[in-house]
Order: C-alpha cells, then sequence, then structure tokens
C-alpha cells in the first residue's frame, strides 16, 4: 500500500517555523502521511498567485492526493474551511477563491463546509489555521477519506475572478500572472485566445513592459542573444522569454504588467 | 510500524549542497528515516533565532521525533554535541544554547555528551559537523532509540539567556524576537507579562520603530486599512501587524526593535 | 526493503509550482520513491554551479540513489537526455556537462542516451523536460533499474572544462567556484594543489577581491574579530572565511573572482 500523499501550498515562506509545524501535526495525526511541498512562496495574501501554484501542479499527483493549500488573509474571520473533492483529487483550503483554477478544470466538484471541531487542534487560534484546522482535516482525510464526516455540503463556493484576456479591435490584451524563477513572464493568453501566435504566417508584435516581442518560438535556444521572445510554455500559455537571461528585468515588467498582442 | 521521524532545522540556507548532504548521510545509515525540514533559514549563526524556530515546532510532532538542530558557530572548538531527552521528544544538537527555548518547556530533560566516535563519518571535518557528528548520530539514534550508547550524561548544558520583558514603572519594556515571513513582528512579551493588552477595557499604547500601535485585536482582518495593531499570537506572544500589509516595513522596525508597552 | 532514493537537484527555484508537478509525476509512477531535494537553487542556466551542487553532495547517499539533475538551458534542443551510472550512483540529466564534477569522481560510469519515448509524459513539450522526460525516466528506473530499458549506451558524453588551478612563477592562481549561504568562497585550489597552505611553517598570503589573508586555519572560531582567513573545508578545497561574519560582503568578491596564492 503507498503512502497517502499530503501536498502542500501556502504563502508562509521557508524561513519561519509555521510549516514545521503543520508537517509536525499532520504526521502525529498519520504517521503514515507523505507529506510533499509544492511551495511556501506563494505571494503574502495573493489568492491568485495561490490559485496558480496549485492550479498548475495539482493534476500530476497520484489519484487521492490531498492538497492543502493555505493563503488564509481572512483567518479568524467567518470565512469557511472547506473540503473540495474533484475527479479523484482532493483539497483543503479556505473557501476565498484560492483553488479558483481547480474549479475551471475540474468538471465535477463536491465541496463540503469543515465545521466538526473535534477534528480541529484545540483549542483554534484565530491566526494559525493552518495549524489548527487545515493541516489535521488534511491528515484525518488521509486517513479514511471519510468526506462527509467533516461537515455539510455547500454549493456556493467562493470564485475568484481570473483575468482573462479580451479583444480590442485587431489587439488582445491579457496580463502577467506570474513571473517565475528565470524571469520568464507567464500570461493568461493561450494560443487558443490568440491563433495568430502559431498560425504558420502569422503576422503579429507583442508589447509589455518597455519592450516588444516579434515572434513566438518553440524553445528557449532559439532566441537570438539578448532578443525577447514568445513562447507557448508548458502551461499552455504566451510566456515571453530570453534566452539565459530574464525578460522581466529586460523588460521592466512585472506581475501584473499589460500584455498587448497586436495582429497584422 | 511508523518510520522514524528525523527533522532538520539548520542555519545553512537552501541554495548549497550541505542540506542534500545531511540527509544523504541519515538515509545511508537509516533508510526507514522521514526526513522532515523545519527551516533551514536561521539567521546564520543566530542561536537565539534558531532556538525559536525548533522551540516553537517541535511539541507538534508526534512521540520519539528525534530533532536535529545545527547553528554552529564554535564548530571544530570544544563546544560539546549532545543529545537531549525531553518527554518524547529527542535533540541533536550544538552544547551552545539553541535548545534554550526547549529547556524552558520540558519539565523534564536528560542530556548526554556525544562521544562515541564509532558513530561519526570518519574522517570528522572541523568545519561540518552537521554532516560528520549530528547527521550520523540522529540517524543511528532513530534505528533504537539507545541513549545510553552516545556518551556520558551531564548536567551542565549551556543555557542562553532568552531576554524577558522587564517592568520599568508603569511600562513593559520588551523586544521583538523574530519577524516572520509576513512581516509580523513576533515579541517577547505575553498576555501574562502584560494583562492590560487583553483586558476588557485596558488602557495602554504600544511604542515600536517608528510606530505607536493603539490597540490588541483577535484577527489579521479586523484591522483597519493600514493600522498597525497588536495580536495576540499563535505562539502565545504579542505580535504587532498589519492586515494584509507589512508591519516591519511599515514600522522600520525589525529584529532586536524595543517595544514599549505603556499602561494607562 | 527500504524505498528507492531519488532526489531532485535544478535550478527551478522554490517560489513556483515546477518542482511540485515533478515530485507529482515521480509519485504517480512511483508510489514507493522517497524523494529528496538536494537544492533548487542552482543559479538559473548555471552548468558549474549545478555540477558543483550534485557532485558535491551524491556520494553521501545510500546506494542505489537516483539523482535527477535538471540545469538545462538547451531545453528543447537536440542535447540529448542521458542516464549515468557510477558505481552505484546513479543519474539522470541532459547530457550538457552538469554531471562533470560526477565524472571526475566516479572511475566507472556507463552512459545511455535516453530515447525510449513510452517513459515520457506525452506530449512532451519543448520547455519543461524536468516534467515530461526526466521525472518519469528517473520515476521508472526506481521501479526496476533496468538501465538497457531507456536507450543505446554512449561513450561521448559532454564535459564542462572545470577551471583548474594554474602554477605561474612561485604563485597559485585560482577562482572562487561557489559562495555559500555563510558568505564563505570556496575556491578551486586544494591543499595538495599548494601544500604551502597546510605545511608546519609554510609561507604564503592570499589576494582575494580587495583583500589580502594570511594564514589557513583548522576551524572558523580560531579567526580573531574580523578577520579574513582560510581554512581548508569539508569538501577539500581552501575557502576564504570570517568568523561569524560573511566573508563574500567582506572582501567584495564573488563567484568568479580570482584567489591567488602567493608563495614565499
Amino acid at each position: 500500500m503507498a503512502r497517502p500523499i499530503v501536498t502542500l501550498t501556502t504563502d508562509y515562506g521557508n524561513s519561519d517555523h509555521l510549516v514545521g509545524v503543520m508537517k509536525g501535526v499532520i504526521l502525529a495525526i498519520n504517521p503514515e502521511a507523505d507529506i510533499v511541498d509544492i511551495t511556501h512562496n506563494v505571494i503574502p495574501f495573493d489568492l491568485l498567485d495561490g490559485a496558480m501554484a496549485i492550479g498548475l501542479a495539482y493534476k500530476y499527483f497520484p489519484p487521492k492526493a490531498i492538497h492543502l493549500v493555505v493563503v488564509d488573509p481572512g483567518v479568524g474571520t467567518p470565512r469557511r474551511p472547506i473540503l473540495v473533492r474533484g475527479d479523484n483529487h482532493f483539497f483543503v483550503a479556505p473557501d476565498n477563491g484560492v483553488l479558483s483554477i481547480v474549479y475551471e478544470k475540474q468538471a465535477m466538484l463536491t465541496a463540503w463546509h469543515i465545521t466538526a471541531e473535534h477534528y480541529f487542534t484545540q483549542p483554534v487560534s484565530n491566526t494559525f489555521h493552518g495549524r489548527d484546522i487545515f493541516a489535521p482535516v488534511a491528515a484525518w482525510l488521509s486517513k479514511a477519506y471519510q468526506f462527509n464526516a467533516f461537515g455539510e455540503e455547500i454549493t456556493d463556493i467562493v470564485k475568484l475572478g481570473i483575468p482573462k484576456p479580451k479583444a480590442e479591435g485587431t489587439a488582445i490584451k491579457g496580463v502577467v500572472l506570474k513571473v517565475d524563477n528565470f524571469g520568464n513572464l507567464i500570461t493568461n493568453i493561450t494560443a487558443e485566445d490568440a491563433p495568430v501566435l502559431v498560425a504558420a504566417d502569422g503576422k503579429f508584435k507583442i508589447r509589455v513592459g518597455k519592450g516588444e516581442v516579434a515572434r513566438v518560438i518553440t524553445s528557449f535556444a532559439a532566441g537570438a542573444s539578448g532578443e525577447m521572445f514568445g513562447i507557448i510554455g508548458s502551461s499552455g500559455s504566451l510566456e515571453i522569454c530570453t534566452n539565459k537571461g530574464n525578460a522581466a528585468r529586460g523588460l521592466g515588467a512585472n506581475r501584473g504588467s499589460e500584455v498587448v498582442v497586436e495582429v497584422g
């Protein structure tokens, strides 16, 4: 029997004791849990950044993996802790939209409001529900996968408005959703949104930050030295990159920067 | 049978090979070990910061967890490597005070000076006892939990003077012990030290950095926009915070900054 | 039976979903895998830095550990994915020299060009072979250790020219290969290269950055306050250090800085 997997995605950072505490809580309840870090460096309080981290990673894990996601600016308010069951992927998180990209990708979803306080670490603090609610619920869930034990089913889960690209005249306007470790600018524009980007002789230019991008190529190494280029990235969306360099610095662009594809 | 847990708390950072080397050493001795990172980002050489990381995390782990703590500015000097047994929590560390918060919290403690060199990785370097002494001792301990095998019991372990708040007239003066990932200032003042902070109609102001804090509230989200407020944090001490912002930056305060609670 | 170990060394950083995705891919193929991070903070695109991370860590892991190394500026080009078998240590990496320090240390090596596409995650992207080729190959390898199943044996693997120290007159000239988490400057000069450094009454001075180093001592704590000194580090090479301080900052030196040992 494989050990049950519990993944962690938080904005707690790697410098404090907080992540260690959550792992301790999980292992104290289920010593068989195989805890896997996705990232603890979600931008603090940033639900969209958290939504991207878990939304781009979860589907690669095996069936029955439990994904604990704690980006929780409303900790201590009445926002609900929830349990979400997708198609063989399970999630424990605050009901604040941090699972919104999961919701877009999973056709079948069931959600529960977590209310069964006997599963919580008592006393429950107002500031660290990762320790007191989310970690213990994930750990208990990993022992028996009894979803109904944690609370009532709900249908009114909170969803973020994930920014979508818009057509304006002949242009498609999008936004940088994330800057990755290499300085690549991950946008919200896919090849479906802007087919010109991947057309055989598509004519376009892309404006972002203080620069302009003239072509979309298929590998980093195909870029000329110093050139800023587009690439349809591994998650399916347009990324603005440069070969062995940092496009974000080169273009003076960042998360939230506008990206305009001008056709023709 | 659950796998034996070995946690790691160091100031080695996450960019070098050092942590990987320690994990390899542990797994080569005990392939069953379940290695859990608490943090590797203790401030370099900072015993108090290391003491807080392990001191605030260890008690959430299950019984028999072995906590390896390496913040070791005296590596290569005669400072002793020690093994410490608390109430079902075990520690391997240099005898330099990095376990001082553990010592405050554990009523029953037994300590051993680690001298059994046949458990060390030979030859023992003068600069990397994490690899040569602490990791192998933790790994061997996790196989049989034979404390007496590692050396003689000792009673004169080194303790840091953990800074305690002081009453001065009507004021309580404390200090910022840590700035967390969100910029919250974790102080050494508890509600027991300053009951006014949690009294129904307590009158006080808190001075820290270049600012003043007028109230202690119970959740981050109850703070007004831009307001600096106090909160009794998840580890029981006063934290200075701001809602979805960074209090350390906002107040120009940092680790070591004075915190004064003025009563009345 | 111990779980098969798969270690990870990449330049993906700890802030993105990429490392989590690779772990998911591995666990989906082999849920028994024990995944161990060496580091994900190799300097982006820097083959030598990656070569040092894995080259200094792998030999501490138990026999049959599989080391996945992804520093891959040529992803999407014809550079080959390879499988390398050393003396009971196994490696999966791009054939770009990132294993060069392993090659120096392992007398017996066998290498295979990975071509068995049925082991890849389909469709294979041009930008994330960590997910699509390296992780699945490592995971499949960890199930049965059938090296020949992945492709043809090759003998023309790519090797980096690892910078070696040179004698110039009475001087030995080397270079800083890495700055560690403490600011220690790890050089490419060993005691064999410059015996004067460890001779009983060796006379020398070491120039690096804007400073001069007068002696090599055996522990950090033996350094005077503020003194910059040499030490023969835990990996066998000269390191320039200061006691409880940051030598890189103190000397204005960095990776790539020249280090000159002047004898006499």
